[in-house]
């Protein structure tokens, strides 16, 4: 069993540490506030093919919440000094952290931990997942006209993500499907929400304040590429009923297929396999 | 100037360390994904006169999180750590922070972290604050039928509320009440909202899903013992300006007046040392 690797970014350099060693303060804004962002980054064939993706991504989360962002090149780094001998044969995560650090203009804590993606993460890939939908309490459009709310962010205060995956546990599903208020569709807890019907592909609308996902960005580029066409569609819990198959995108766990939905089982129209070969391009 | 000090619980004993030395790992989910929960305990006097209020909500927030708790003991081991001789002049804020630790069952992480209560909180305390509202976004009644959402948790996921209070800073002001999409007042990021009307005074409606506020408790149990009857209201912004007084309440600050809302200036009536003597009890 390959066992996890962190990396901290310290005095311009990377450092690799014991993954028992802690490597945060009690002052640090990340731990006590949830102050900051993170990636999740996949690692496979010893390298991380999709990382200019996040790269981007955690540079937004960073611009919106006003969080100092200590350059691509760190990233790359503490990254890099993990992957560096990870072996090639197994999978990993990589979850790269940026914290507020002390505040008040202090540097930020920039710091990464690789580890083999968990079997359960495998087992879901291959045979799709079962899904149920909750309320995130949230109007569609107060995000994109409240800043302070950071839509678009991935920050670190997942606790309602987390908290939504133990409902999903408890109503015997797998994983989550929000929606707004109106009903409308959101995005998982730590997924986007691609449906195929009417000869298209389909994703929700960013100004919902989900997360790009970059995982659908590249989806639906290399569709686009290949003559199906893509659109992106303020749908309904009703919607991903009607359609013809459902999937959960994600870096990590790629396109996972949505198998039962609310308690309904659905299927996928064979459609699973173009898409993933699409992903691997 | 006094500095800060912090104590983690380990292996059945609370032990202190030097603020600057790492707690917490990479691995730790307090970190990675904001799941926790925390209490902020005023130092008065070298002590903790209202701890008992602040273990009651902190199992009460483990509970809404099925978090696993050590013991009100061992809180009160790694507060006492830190108090015992920390000077009696000296306001401090000690911050206890309850984590999932490694989560899947493994033990969770308890640390506390004392420090002076800052100056600036010190001055809004004397001087009061301006306040702006702004929209949480979410449904006044939503959280009650949604425990994923963690109504009445103070989970360490706070970065929505310390982006309000940028957000109030860049419009000139020190805090924030946040109002349901409705319009329904809710909170402060960190305080209870209170305002005097009519011969009573007021705080919104718990089943907003907003925190039980241990010194708003506080208060209206002395009020009523005082003869000042107390109601829980579901007002709106308009009921704030037509107040004879509102007041942001919180463990370290206590009471303060709210002097701006929105921008219009606005009184107490005379009617903050009165609350003040009430909460002295």
């Amino acid at each position: 069993m390959t066992s996890a690797r962190v990396a901290v970014w310290t005095d311009g350099g990377a450092r690799v540490v014991d993954p028992t060693e802690p490597v945060v303060t009690a002052l640090d804004l990340g731990l006590g506030r949830g102050d900051g962002c993170f990636e999740s980054v996949l690692v496979t064939g010893g390298s991380t093919p999709q990382l200019a993706g996040h790269l981007t991504r955690l540079r937004r989360s960073a611009a919106l919440m006003e969080l100092a962002h200590p350059g691509d090149d760190a990233v790359r780094a503490v990254v890099g000094a993990l992957v560096a001998d990870w072996p090639g044969e197994v999978d990993g995560a990589c979850r790269v952290f940026l914290t507020r650090g002390l505040g008040d203009g202090t540097p930020p804590t920039l710091l990464a931990l690789l580890a083999p993606v968990p079997a359960e993460t495998l087992r879901q890939r291959a045979q799709g997942v079962a899904v149920v939908t909750l309320t995130l309490g949230l109007a569609a459009d107060v995000r994109a006209a409240s800043p302070w709310l950071l839509g678009g962010a991935k920050t670190l205060s997942y606790a309602v993500n987390m908290a939504a995956l133990r409902e999903a546990h408890r109503r015997g599903a797998d994983d989550v499907v929000f929606t707004s208020l109106e009903g409308q569709l959101l995005e998982g807890p730590t997924s986007t929400v691609v449906w195929a019907a009417g000869g298209r592909l389909h994703t929700p609308p960013p100004e919902t304040g989900i997360l790009a996902g970059t995982t659908q960005a590249r989806l639906f580029a290399a569709a686009e590429a290949d003559g199906w066409p893509t659109a992106v569609t303020p749908g309904t819990v009703a919607d991903l009923h009607a359609a013809d198959a459902v999937w959960l995108l994600s870096g990590i766990r790629g396109a996972t297929a949505v198998v039962r939905l609310d308690g309904a089982q659905r299927g996928d129209a064979g459609l699973t396999p173009r898409v993933r070969e699409l992903l691997a391009g």
